[in-house]
């Protein structure tokens, strides 16, 4: 099919984080800033990539002999229709008056898309029970048990239960909605619905990595939800990699990602096949699993895994340890297994509202950052109760706040010889730093960098149309003014004024419009999502 | 002016924090729980007050029934018109079918209103230089610096400046909209702004404490910001409190507060001169401040007043830890301050949001509650970066889950003596125990528990209608399904289904439907706001 038109022009504010220059060994990396650029941006209608930017054609004038000078017209007539250029583009604006604004889309580094019927139910569990009492029994409804074991599995998504579709359509609207323009799903063990689960991604446009869950320890597993041995983990898994390479042969949207659940649910078998898969792939495959979330989970793996010097070295025995590996959340991690990731260059994801509801702890992800591992933010739906990368970003904040207090913390640094590596307060994380684990650690953690979480020519417009609102003070008075029947008085800022919760008061730096956003915004601020050009969410 | 009914008739399901047990001296109190009803309460248009309920009157049989018994007519003549009752009520249902259901009015305890501006700008600061940075010039905006020394200082709400009434009105829209049907402000040092505040609630129907911040101690307070004598503070003080109790003589909506800022702002002789001016009342007038909040404040305090034991002590030493004393914060208490608190009586207002945005540490308000402290939530706008009390109910539930990873928490019962009072995670927070210091905690701390907070028959109808939106699972497959222009299916739940972020899956209990309403709701969820039997806010 031919494109109505050749590129889209995006015009007006964008917002990014800076890229960070490569840092030496010998001191600290840079901490993340916001970057703002006025003009524009025009993305390729076929490729759905960056071509090119002006940030001299900020006004209507510099904006019209800019198309002029390339020969462009509007495809609807709207912007200089009259002026006979003979490429045609679309026109999308972020509109200043509203404090619109271009931004990278969320990258969502570790969600459990099965588990979103739980957001917000966990009561006062920890990481062990949470998983028995509510995770399990979630997972379980979507499929059948396997029974045949070793035997090819039924690979057609639309077999999945018709609750799972749902559960799974709903997951995308909602991160979709929230600007998450790139994911990393965990699935369940059932091949039928995780094949589902990729041909929604796909459909929707939502550019996702997708994971069968391999669990095949009858140790740990229940008996009402596992795989049957360490061969049916690797074959189902097969089978769904080869129904996404069919789905997306290229892997423009949505790619496999080999997914043991975590160390304590798999055998060694499953394990070493699990890794030698992975590494089957020219180029590998992407690895995802759990790591250190919980103290008494570190404790399990200890007593499971006697051979293994720690909880990274069990990964690392099994050649999971990768360049192309996301270990979520991280949160208890010695010296030695800080080294290991390191070394290994596997990823983090970095998920403080689940590890913050679950009691998991506080992981030092600054301290991480400053000695090279990569770190991104997950959603961890449903240890994490929001699909939303916002919250996650809010509350890494937050929970970098109380990291000083914390005694694991405390007692690391004042370890001989560790104390010096650390700046007091470092470990807080700005508005800036959040941001960009939200962007372009996601895309890092990924290995998409170069990509996706920035806006740089040859990347692909992956990102949101952000509106935080006009500010409109009315000149009466609150005092004198009539009250409605609703309370509200007809001068008040909240019926006029603001998108959401966001409240801008005309005295705000446009930094500081970026941390209200950031403070008080919510999906409501998200009035359009692209992923690879293509507009995948609009709220009107 | 005759009312046009004699009772509004609520209708459907109430949702609410049992009152709790008195506790005996020997076992640790009971823990909330939350309690639900259906049927029908009435209220007083006249009073405003709560005069009956009836939990038997479920259906619509039942209802009509109810309504001959009681000889009553629907005033808009909907629901049972013909049946030539007498008595005209008026009707308001929570649907069943949308998930509709009453709940009490939020109360927050600590909130500072004219700092709404600054909600989400606090940078990496903590308690002091947030103040310098941050506060300080935001408030001194509120009116001019006092230059007459003694004189009696101008008390016209109207000669506040334009800005400051446009942002104490737009204070009290977002609070409000999210369910606060009362609130204890901290103003400025400003006495017509003050007073502008209290108008403002009084116009708009808020239940509000209203407090002129006292600060005169020359060597903390800015050059540009401050009272310029103790005298000034208490004169200025008593201005605000005859506008007050002139505004509403019997206090029905509106109350005067003394509000010294805090031990390091002010002069012994200011403090002093508050602590009998509070007493001066029968009864006395409330009182709120700030107490241990960062440990740099306590050791800045311990320097200040080498005179007292404590930060506590300074406050008992001028009669300002009273059973009617706010204290806000309360995150570094000693056992003996705990005790001093406990034996005054004194109320604790836990700010979580706040203390993790500036880092200054966790309250282990569990424990204050065992041991028999009194305790409510607050915002602390701007401290804190949301209006909302449904997010401090969340950030207490999550800072309490970190809480025992805290270096304090650890060694304070690891301390002889102090260890068998702590049972292992019962520091944890639940939802319900959260709602109910947001109600019926934060009564106590305002010393109306036996007027708002609840639904009991005296109470006055301090009340919010939630909404969490009906479960709609299409019939047909997402898979099969066409996607809109938006990238959204038809089929999709997040067209059809929800109010804001809660999705409900039709598998929920009610007690979970409550906990997504508290993890993932937000002010699109509040329908409707009453204060004293008037609807002060609706959402449309």
């Amino acid at each position: 099919m031919m494109k109505e038109f050749e590129f889209t022009v995006y015009r007006g504010t964008f917002i990014q984080l800076a890229r960070l220059p490569e840092s030496d060994s010998t001191s600290s990396p840079a901490k993340p800033e916001l970057q703002r650029t006025k003009g524009v941006l025009w993305v390729s209608a076929e490729s759905g990539r960056i071509k090119g930017f002006d940030w001299k054609a900020q006004d209507d004038e510099a904006f019209y002999a800019f198309m002029s000078r390339h020969g462009w017209v509007d495809v609807d007539g709207k912007t200089n229709g009259n002026l006979g250029g003979a490429t045609k583009v679309k026109i999308v604006e972020a509109r200043e008056d509203k404090n619109q604004f271009f931004f990278p889309g969320f990258i969502d580094t570790h969600i459990h898309a099965p588990q979103y019927p739980n957001a917000g139910l966990f009561g006062s569990s920890t990481l062990l029970d949470w998983l028995e009492t509510y995770t399990f029994p979630v997972e379980s409804g979507f499929g059948a048990q396997p029974t045949m074991n070793g035997k090819s599995q039924d690979q057609n998504p639309t077999d999945a239960p018709a609750s799972a579709l749902h559960i799974y359509d709903q997951v995308v609207s909602r991160t979709l909605s929230h600007g998450t323009t790139c994911a990393s799903y965990f699935a369940t063990i059932h091949v039928p619905a995780t094949n589902a689960l990729a041909a929604i991604c796909h459909k929707r446009g939502q550019r996702a990595f997708i994971g069968r869950v391999c669990m095949d320890n009858p140790e740990f597993c229940p008996e009402y939800y596992k795989d049957l041995s360490a061969e049916d983990s690797l074959s189902a898994t097969k089978d769904t990699i080869q129904y996404i390479h069919t789905l997306d042969p290229k892997g423009t949207l949505v790619k496999p990602i080999v997914t043991p659940r975590f160390a304590p649910t798999c055998s060694r078998p499953s394990l070493t096949s699990l890794g030698q898969l992975a590494a089957s792939y020219n180029p590998p495959l992407h690895i995802q699993t759990h790591i250190a979330e919980n103290k008494n989970e570190v404790a399990l793996v200890k007593e499971l895994f006697p051979e293994a010097d720690s909880y990274a070295a069990v990964y690392d025995q099994h050649n999971l340890l990768t360049p192309r590996t996301i270990l979520a959340h991280a949160v208890h991690l010695s010296k030695e297994e800080r080294s290991l990731v390191k070394a290994r260059d596997a990823k983090i994801s970095h998920c403080p509202a689940s590890n913050s509801a679950l009691g998991s702890g506080i992981a030092p992800v600054r301290d991480y950052i400053d000695e090279g591992i990569t770190v991104g933010l997950g959603t961890d739906v449903s240890g994490g109760y929001s699909p939303s990368i916002l919250e996650a970003a809010r509350q890494a904040c937050l929970a970098s706040r109380l990291l000083g207090h914390t005694k694991d913390f405390i007692e690391y640094y004042s370890h001989a010889g560790y104390g010096k590596q650390h700046i007091e307060g470092r470990e807080k994380l700005s508005v800036a730093e959040s941001l960009y684990l939200a962007t372009r650690g996601g895309a890092a953690v990924v290995n998409m960098e170069n990509d996706i979480g920035g806006f740089e020519i040859g990347m692909v417009w992956d990102a949101q149309l952000i509106e935080l609102g006009s500010v409109r003070m009315s000149g009466s008075s609150p005092l004198s003014s009539t009250v409605n029947m609703n309370g509200t008085p007809s001068t008040s800022l909240i019926q006029s004024g603001p998108v959401g919760n966001v409240d801008l008061f005309g005295t705000e730096s446009w930094e500081e419009m970026v941390q209200k956003w950031v403070w008080s915004g919510d999906d409501r601020n998200v009035k359009a999502v692209w992923v690879g050009g293509r507009m995948v969410h609009w709220r009107g």
